[in-house]
């Protein structure tokens, strides 16, 4: 048995590594760690999610032990609901972990029919050969976990997303102790999150954030608007103590957040006094130095409640001079422009917006550099790799293992796809999975023909022109009339129609000259293409999709 | 004269407030403060550039004066190639400016219609009633100015871009005192930038980066790759620096870096110790250690130098282990996910990538908030308007002033087409032009119909559906044979197939329900367009373009 070897699998087509899946795979069992979904990139047009290449755990089914989740940010759990109907394991996460992946799953009406199990810090389970025993980790939703594993050939550890906040809003600290007991009986890999490899120091403890949101509403001449993460409980529970504090109500706008809010209520991991949480109906009793109202639209989502509000377009809210507007969360990458856009017009209708560069009004929930060492140094891994971030951040975290006296033959930079073999010996990456991306647009799910996003490049650039020739059904020879055309997103209707015109009558002259042979598409389609390109470019230095029919007439 | 009023106009659509283009305006006379173009937002689809629409300058040609040129950057001379033809005024600005000013105009063969006038700081030059006094600012490019301009009702101030260095690279600093001797004469209005009015402190020294580049040299053990902006003068003659302390020799790559290299050095704005500055082909002398490659690139342009390096696809330059490379600049909005890609493409090709979040490899050119109040404090305006930077940048920059004890009714936060008028005592907004975004797109440039950037924009999300139908000509409530269906970017071929089969029968069975009357485009149209829609939208859940067009036959 130990003379097998350990699979380790980030999977996932593209952006951070390991991050939305990974797989431990030993003789005849398989985990999964997470199953989370990504945001299209910039190039990946109408695309609307992207979610792990399961294939490899599909040829495996009779491997597959269960489904193991960190915490319950989108990213991941997000993919649960278009995997389970594929492989339906039992899926493993703490109380709030289970409630937000209900949420998503009722949407996708599959809650009857999944397996939830729920499982705490310290309380050991077992999966096949491996014994997995899950252990508190600080980020920016409560009840995160990491994973120590038992394998045959060693123990594993897998450090989720997390921080180390000594002063976290949940009163659950990463287990630094647990950690160095395990470092202690000792480690083979440790697996760990690079998101924040790049900074050095630490990050700031999330209460720190607290004390800048209740500076800011004791100051504040009149309404408080605070936008984050609905996800962010620990915030919005920050928000709740610095309103009740300053003898503020709390009022909620926004599905997701009003949800969230609801949900975390009930399970407990949201805590107000009693009267601080209002229906929004009631906010005209109260003065506006007695309100805080808690928003979705961080990512300046343009259906977002702030959004909304920014564009004089919410029936309930309108900004009047001296409202307070407070972002507390930072963009999304990709997102930048939508917040930016979001702010300058909060400041238009005359508020004062506060965001991450005035004042410390959000920290991450990811460790810096001082603490992946602290993890690093605590765990004494035989083996190190690094995951959760790009290629650069493992870079550096795995620059940060070496400085630390982790021989560089034994740390791992993988890739989404690669496929790591360790014994208690060595290890090596051996393999590469064909792992394409999975893209979700519609009702469609699967391998979006990269012809299909090509395509959809080409019309966003120039636009299309279509031509229509009728050939004469006789003489298949001749073509009928002018050919017609007809053009969208490429020139103006009134600056092109001499443009599209001459078009026609070059069509026309181009296809007359075939010389009394039969006209067949392929010629008609290069003829076309070839006379029109060419025109088009001379004229408009523009370079539309032509698309050419025939038609027999 | 004296009761007439002052105008100052920021012009162009959108971006940051009066920075590609200002105009002052008092009786008969007009000035033009930069002339600069701005690179697409990510909705405008196919937009080459944007550049002010300037129909009020050509509605008054018989009052404008010349433009003056602050510095040399893209977004304040990148329009003169497009506007000199329509406004043929003389531009005034340093030697350096001009340089690359005639550098823009000679690709556009433009160079020898134009009238360039050299100007230097403390040289006074007059333009219809305007005195007009440039001085010495620093920004990330030598020679570059401000304006003290004196009109029949008082002296208006424009700072340019600047940010005040006590020890920039080419030793002009920010003219300080003749600042306060302005401000002691009394000054009616500055115009100040506000690009960091975010950010709270000084901005460093550029002075700081060529301590950082050494200290990397110093301690690189192979290559070192620099990349920055080419018009960063400064940063180059310090990398040459640095590189001449530590006995390397530099060599340049990629066409933009090679010319700016070439004029800056003929123009003596580069000096370099005998021997450092060398040509490509020499580097094989020269061990590792002692090679510096100063390349474009610094903004992830896919066909740049280093770009094409990180791809492994530059003939003449592979990474190898043990090179180090320099990201000696900030990604410009938009361009964050190209940067990335490329540092984490040198990090896989086994470089060691150094980049702004690391080390202190670049420095902003703008002031700080301590700076912009230093200028404030000496400056004493009667009225200010913070230009240059987004809504929400001039709000702060106006927050700050406020602060300093001017007036809230002295101060006033512009956007891009508002009219300011002035007279001694008071100031208003007057107006608002209807100022459109000029777009360039290839050769055609113009109020691009939004109808156009709208289609594009569908067309990207979920492709384009062509229909043809065809009408029996003698029978015109007939349609001949099923319609013709044609895609492009909607659905994969293979499993769209069906799809798109099902749709032609459902469009022949709509149209057969004619009733016997004339089938007229129109109708034709919207049967289409309905049946497809919504039956493509249940199949797929997308919604792409639908595009009809009948033919008789």
């Amino acid at each position: 048995m130990s003379r097998q070897k350990l699979r380790i699998i980030p999977l996932g087509g593209l952006g951070e590594i390991g991050k939305n899946m990974m797989a431990i795979e030993f003789a005849n069992d398989i985990i999964i760690i997470d199953a989370g979904l990504m945001f299209p990139e910039e190039d990946m047009l109408g695309v609307d999610l992207v979610i792990p290449d399961i294939s490899y755990l599909l040829e495996r089914r009779e491997k597959l032990r269960g489904i193991i989740i960190t915490h319950g940010h989108e990213d991941h759990i997000g993919a649960l609901p278009y995997i389970l109907p594929q492989l339906n394991l039992p899926v493993y996460g703490t109380k709030l972990t289970q409630g937000l992946i209900s949420i998503k799953l009722k949407e996708h009406r599959w809650e009857k029919k999944a397996t939830l199990r729920t499982i705490q810090p310290g309380v050991k389970f077992s999966l096949g050969n491996f014994k997995i025993e899950p252990f508190s980790v600080c980020h920016s939703i409560p009840d995160s976990l990491g994973f120590s594993i038992d394998t045959p050939i060693g123990t594993v550890i897998h450090s989720g997303d997390f921080k180390i906040d000594y002063t976290p809003v949940d009163g659950k600290p990463t287990e630094l102790a647990k950690l160095a007991q395990l470092g202690t009986q000792g480690v083979l890999l440790l697996l760990a999150d690079s998101t924040y490899a790049e900074l050095p120091g630490y990050t700031p403890s999330e209460t720190v954030v607290g004390e800048a949101l209740g500076r800011i509403i004791a100051e504040a001449p009149g309404r408080v608007i605070i936008t984050t993460f609905s996800s962010l409980i620990s915030r919005i529970q920050q928000v709740i103590d610095a309103a009740a504090k300053h003898n503020r109500q709390v009022f909620v706008i926004g599905r997701s957040m009003r949800d969230t809010v609801h949900m975390a209520s009930e399970l407990g991991y949201l805590k107000a006094p009693p009267d601080v949480l209002r229906r929004f109906e009631e906010i005209h009793r109260f003065p506006y130095d007695k309100v805080v109202l808690l928003t979705t639209g961080s990512q300046g989502e343009p259906t977002s409640a702030l959004v909304r509000i920014a564009n004089r377009d919410n029936s309930q809210v309108r900004i009047i001079p001296g409202d307070t507007v407070i972002m507390s969360a930072t963009p999304v990458p990709g997102n930048e422009a939508l917040v930016n856009r979001t702010i300058d017009n909060l400041f238009r209708q005359g508020a004062h917006v506060i965001y991450e560069k005035l004042a410390q009004v959000h920290v991450h929930g990811h460790g810096s550099q001082e603490e992946l060492k602290l993890l690093l140094n605590l765990v004494k891994p035989k083996f190190f790799a690094p995951i959760h971030g790009e290629y650069r951040h493992l870079s550096l975290h795995a620059r940060l293992a070496k400085s630390l006296g982790i021989p560089e033959t034994n740390i791992f930079v993988l890739e989404n796809g690669n496929i790591l073999e360790l014994d208690r010996e060595k290890g090596k990456i051996v393999g590469r999975l064909p792992a394409g991306n999975v893209y979700v647009d519609g009702l469609v799910m699967g391998d979006l023909a990269s012809v299909i996003l090509r395509d959809r490049k080409l019309l966003s650039r120039d636009g299309i022109v279509v031509v229509i020739v009728a050939i004469d059904k006789k003489d298949k020879a001749r073509i009928v009339g002018r050919p017609d055309i007809v053009s969208r997103g490429f020139v103006d209707m009134k600056e092109g129609e001499t443009i599209l015109e001459q078009g026609r009558d070059l069509v026309k002259a181009a296809l007359d000259r075939s010389g009394g042979r039969p006209l067949e598409w392929s010629f008609i389609n290069a003829k076309v293409k070839d006379t029109l390109s060419k025109f088009f470019y001379e004229q408009t230095r523009r370079r539309p999709m032509i698309l050419t029919t025939a038609v027999e007439v």
